[in-house]
């Protein structure tokens, strides 16, 4: 039995703009920065790009970075900023791979129970009070991995508290264009540059081939990581940050997102579908847009159970309990991506969870 | 006046095979790896290129790993396998850039006083038995900063200490294919492939703008530094290293280092001859490739005091000081990278530093 994979937060293999990927390399290989793509640059990343990206946020070149993707800027930010024994606030669950390099840096991650609006504000301002954190790390559109989207209240009761308290607030937005249905809220950097560095990705967007990844945000802090980036790579690979520079340039991003939404959509539907009729006693987040959402499985199922027996079910399935700063808490959490698979992938997948729970 | 720039150690603007670059990129993302160039990987690099490389080195698989350019190895070394407090053996001049990763991790870079043809043995005995090191960082070929090339004799010393107190050689050779005269020396790596990792990178034989490097040795230390790169980034951009396979599968990386021997011989010609004429009583190293020589400035003449005059002077200098792991070993010491200097500039950029050493 193959199979069927609930791991990753992958795109879609069909969802790749191969010929439009291709057209760009050929403009920008054969066109006036050619030159430019071939050389060292700084660690801020390929100006042409930088520029696109600041007229895009209506700022200033010092305030936009480009890197290897959006991971690498926290690993930037535990090398150039904060220090070690820093608390850095985070939601409870949030993006495993954030937690790994928090704790590379001897940070500490400081999780906050996440509702399905977002933070609970009464935990939250609690742990600002008792760890005075530097740094809020978010993730407030279709968050990984829990699929929440936080209400424009919550939002801005954090941005007030960032003023009192005078911490930044570093807002995690790869999936924020990815809406499916519904309106969107305001992002904490549209409701506060001043104190918001907001990272976003073209992995998600056009394809993890280019690996690019944009941070905007406080100028001062991006000098420093933009030294650290050069200490450990001097410039990154700008033929990936040059195609999408002309990506943008050519107009190809809405139309593409307009394709992912279209594409993911259906399997959205499917997913909470399939959870409705093989799962209808289990609560499950009900995201309008994203990678993910997640399930909380009975109180005598743990997830380290169900992973033992997945691979016989025909299942692949990630340990929750990565997810969270502190793992006890993910003993019943269950993140479910939905884009990489087919709907019948997913139905015949949510009914061998079913059976599996069942069990 | 336009100061004439002896700083960076780059590659010539008119050095980067553009339009087989452009080639490449084309045939990749039209062919049937393309896919596989857009997708997530491992942190070991795109798999093809790997393979290419294997075969080169005439070694497995899991010994081979390709990531963004040879300088991001290094701080996976300190990440992922070194201890801080762990002292590294290194030349002494030695890259700048090595000796502040390896700073960042803690660990103690030592430095072993360089001669024209190596390491002085006795002190790098010496230092081998007082430091007990797990790594010795060399740059055998054409040394950045110095220019000097190892002897085999004292290759094979290193090699045998290396036999008997167990550190692994992290042989850092990106200028070893760039030799413009006289006959190779067997790499480290040749000699004894159990004990060296070898380092090399594109960045210098094709271009920064593909931002790859490949690290060939030890299996179980890449498993290591692998996991520590897909930690950092996921997977490197693929599409600059599936162009590098494809560069190199078509055949053109012979002919391009060909190109650039030609390019930069004269250069290294023109540099020696105007020292010779502009500078006739002092010492400097006698390269047979590469991108840089070193010269010994007089007694009474400091780097630094050089360097406050130069800008006035209309030339561009490096501190040596930061090539040497004690930095007042380097106050008399001045690298002179050749290769993207034209050398009628070379010549003028020379005579003006003989008037600012007289004066």
């Amino acid at each position: 039995m193959k199979p069927i994979n609930f791991t990753r937060g992958i795109p879609a293999d069909e969802s790749y703009p191969l010929e439009q990927v291709a057209a760009c390399a050929s403009t920008v290989l054969h066109g006036p920065n050619a030159l430019e793509t071939m050389k060292y640059g700084t660690g801020y990343g390929f100006n042409p790009l930088r520029e696109i990206i600041a007229a895009k946020y209506g700022t200033k070149l010092e305030n936009v970075m480009v890197g290897n993707g959006s991971l690498g800027f926290i690993d930037l930010i535990g090398l150039a900023w904060l220090k070690a024994g820093d608390a850095v606030l985070v939601e409870s669950p949030t993006y495993d791979r954030t937690l790994t390099l928090l704790r590379r840096h001897g940070l500490n991650p400081v999780g906050v129970t996440l509702e399905s609006d977002g933070v609970k504000l009464e935990d939250f301002e609690k742990a600002v009070l008792e760890h005075q954190p530097k740094l809020v790390y978010l993730i407030a559109d279709f968050q990984n991995p829990s699929g929440s989207v936080m209400s424009l209240e919550k939002r801005k009761r954090v941005l007030e508290l960032s003023e009192q308290h005078g911490f930044f607030v570093l807002e995690d937005a790869p999936y924020r264009p990815l809406r499916y249905r519904g309106e969107d809220v305001p992002s904490l950097y549209e409701l506060n540059p001043e104190r918001v560095m907001q990272m976003s990705s073209y992995t998600k967007q056009i394809s993890p081939g280019v690996r690019v990844g944009t941070l905007v945000g406080d100028a001062g802090v991006m000098a420093k990581l933009a030294k650290a980036a050069n200490d450990t790579y001097i410039s990154a690979a700008f033929i990936g940050q040059a195609i999408v520079a002309e990506f943008l340039a050519r107009g190809f991003l809405e139309p593409q997102l307009e394709a992912l939404r279209n594409l993911y959509a259906p399997r959205l539907d499917a997913i909470t579908r399939a959870l409705e009729t093989h799962l209808p006693d289990l609560n499950f987040t009900r995201p309008e847009g994203g990678f993910f959402l997640s399930l909380e499985l009975p109180k005598d199922t743990s997830v380290t159970s169900l992973l033992e027996q997945a691979s016989g079910a025909g299942l692949a399935l990630t340990d929750g309990r990565g997810f969270f700063p502190n793992p006890n808490d993910g003993n019943q959490f269950l993140r479910l991506p939905f884009c990489a698979l087919e709907p019948a992938e997913i139905d015949e997948g949510i009914k061998r969870l079913a059976g599996l729970i069942r069990a």
